[in-house]
């Protein structure tokens, strides 16, 4: 779809929004229909090819619409209010569009979050099992934590709420920044033998400094034979798992406890989005349940307490996009983007000046100015200052590294050729003026 | 702005948002403002009466574009791709307009986890402070925070996720279901005796079973002496304060250390957005403090660590709702639910077989038929089989109750009368085949 088709179908999605809320008393106000209605109503798969929109459209009545609770109606009087109104939604469009990102709490960051909780949990749970004298408190401050020190800031974070000793396992270049079963291991082993208790290991695929890949087939049976709740931060690099060619990145998933990956990163879902897959949903559901009398349902057993992202809002917007893109437009937007990184590699790695700093797996560019980390700063600060690109910084081994991070839907070559023509001229500015 | 105004502003958005995406490349993707630019642009309070919508559009590129930073533009390659793609722009139009809430994780529950987190971590800062020597385990152990047996469940689910004690102060009816300054007084002392340490309460505005509210004008002098942070969770009811009449509801207010409401509920902005206030900034940035190099930025000291709900997604559907109603409008809004309320409490009233079960003071209305609770639970199911008007139901003092909340923005008179209708006529038939 394109701006001159979007166009038209945002003005007929417009009409359809009018239509739908003109007439919205007309409707059945509660759904009559049985939790899993809709698994006959739609393929198992997202379609290979695109679907027609026209397709899509006449199932917003025939699948959405019979199970949604129209909370707009005047007939509904449940709960409290959630607001509805013209102009939030003309200031929705707007900021879906523009979506700038706020960095907040959100997303991947809640998965790593919710799975340490529900390790915790499944952890004091076990070891009151087999001493039930135990206080759990005295438990609580025993359990340690595991990530990469390559991990996103959030899973300190998670740490620091949740209460629990988290500890960072270090990695370093001839790893390819990447966590080693045997570190991870003797990590274990030395807290196992100074009273501590290891239960959680967030394990990162594409990590944000570098996209780098922890070796889970290693680390998951490790994290198996200790009880260890694996959890898997994918938050980038798992919508590349679509295509069949990275999917060995993948290999030691069966050994995760659960797996996180933001659509709304990688896989054209616009913020936010965020997926979560867990093992077993017991874990999570002991972890969190709660049921006071205004949220008693007839389908309390068969339906999900713990649904952060799996709301209609979300799971629309992937419809939309599985269908008018189909399989393999994602990939070959995935791929795209794959190809544009390489690209920008080889301009880099042309230019003896320069140097890769990390393998280029995917759509992230690692590189650097041969010299100093001072000379590295300044240059990025020029690159930033021009305002003409925008790229972020890493530290990879105490270096200062650029990060060319593919991002836009629109990105081009001709875009990579002519960031990488201001980066040198910018470049060669810097080494006049420094020594490096 | 009625739904013939809608189509025409929604098709003016939408070619708005393709322009914008078409020429997105000739924009400065990195904005060159200074945080706080914004302020001189807007005035400092929301219009008495509604803007035209002219304005608020000229204002897109006088005020909001200047400050952003372009993630869509094909020079942004910082950080990693945040998605969007037009089929996932049409269908978040039409989850906007369905706006039908998933139960989940969010909102006003997050505000009281992330109050009762940044209290944990002052509270543990205070005593080592006194004694340096005490290990943190120890403390967290000993903590203890409290909230009404009337709020809402999310509040509990924090004290597990902060692995804290949680205790729940006792109300009843004689107190309209409100806590009381002497309960909460005399639980914090048997607990201090006891070796505890009180360090948190979350007071409720308007309590989702009965819309009752905690008398924090008592609570909050206890709390301040006793150096316990007060949370104040006035998630459905803080809408209303914008009318001075309900503003007396709000004494007390200053007593507190953070403060939420969901303007999401009943303030006219469309799902999600929640606004949390806090007294003191440095508790928060304290307790959630991370900065690793790809998050550093120049304004780091000014710039906001930690801002859930304030990115641009959720203040610009604030901002449009707030000119184009103005004050007046929404002030408006509220006390027409709140007339047609006190509506639904007069024809309750009128009606010998029935029963109003706590003060009616906003648009929420308890009653229910005077009988046993199976009666009344036979009813309700009556009613919701009937799948023309919903209700969910309530326990106060140990009686099954049915919740009368007014929701839809489209309310009027006759939708009110015409549920009531429909409420009597099952009451009869339930009455006629159970003894109550």
């Amino acid at each position: 779809m394109d701006t001159t088709e979007f166009r038209r179908r945002g003005k007929e999605m417009v009409d359809l929004i009018a239509d739908y809320l003109e007439n919205i008393e007309q409707r059945t106000v509660y759904p009559d229909v049985e939790p899993g209605y809709l698994r006959s109503l739609i393929p198992e798969e997202a379609p290979e090819d695109p679907d027609t929109y026209e397709d899509v459209v006449k199932d917003i009545e025939r699948v959405i619409m019979p199970g949604v609770t129209h909370w707009h109606s005047p007939y509904f009087y449940a709960y409290f209010p959630t607001a509805n109104s013209f102009p939030a939604m003309l200031a929705d469009m707007l900021s879906g569009a523009i979506g700038c990102i706020g960095f907040s709490w959100g997303t991947a960051s809640e998965a790593t979050l919710v799975a340490l909780l529900a390790a915790r949990c499944r952890a004091v749970r076990m070891i009151l099992a087999s001493d039930p004298q135990r206080p759990e408190t005295g438990i609580t401050s025993k359990l340690v934590a595991y990530s990469s020190d390559q991990a996103h800031c959030s899973v300190e974070r998670a740490g620091m709420i949740a209460g629990v000793r988290m500890k960072k396992i270090p990695t370093d270049q001839s790893d390819k920044y990447a966590v080693q079963g045997e570190t991870l291991r003797r990590m274990i082993q030395e807290d196992k033998a100074a009273g501590l208790i290891p239960f959680y290991f967030c394990a990162t695929l594409g990590t944000t400094p570098s996209c780098a890949f922890d070796h889970i087939t290693e680390l998951g049976p490790i994290c198996n034979a200790e009880k260890i709740w694996m959890h898997i931060d994918a938050a980038y690099a798992g919508s590349s798992f679509i295509c069949p060619e990275f999917r060995p990145l993948l290999n030691g998933i069966e050994f995760a406890d659960s797996f996180n990956f933001n659509a709304h990163k990688w896989l054209l879902v616009n913020f936010d989005c965020s997926t979560m897959w867990v093992k077993k949903r017991s874990d999570l559901i002991g972890a969190f349940k709660m049921d006071p009398l205004y949220l008693k349902h007839d389908h309390q057993e068969s339906g999900r307490y713990f649904c952060t992202d799996n709301s209609l809002f979300r799971s629309l917007k992937m419809w939309f996009v599985f269908r008018m893109y189909g399989l393999k437009g994602l990939q070959d937007y995935i791929r795209k983007h794959v190809e544009l990184a390489k690209e920008f590699e080889s301009l880099v790695r042309a230019d003896q000046r320069f140097e890769i700093s990390a393998d280029v797996v995917l759509g992230l560019v690692c590189f650097r100015l041969k010299g100093s980390n001072e000379v590295n700063e300044t240059l990025l600060k020029r690159i930033n200052n021009g305002r003409k690109i925008h790229l972020v910084p890493c530290l990879l081994s105490g270096q200062f590294v650029l990060r060319f991070a593919l991002c836009a839907r629109t990105t081009e070559s001709r875009h990579i050729r002519e960031a990488w023509r201001l980066i040198t001229q910018l470049a060669e500015e810097v080494m006049q003026e420094l020594p490096h």
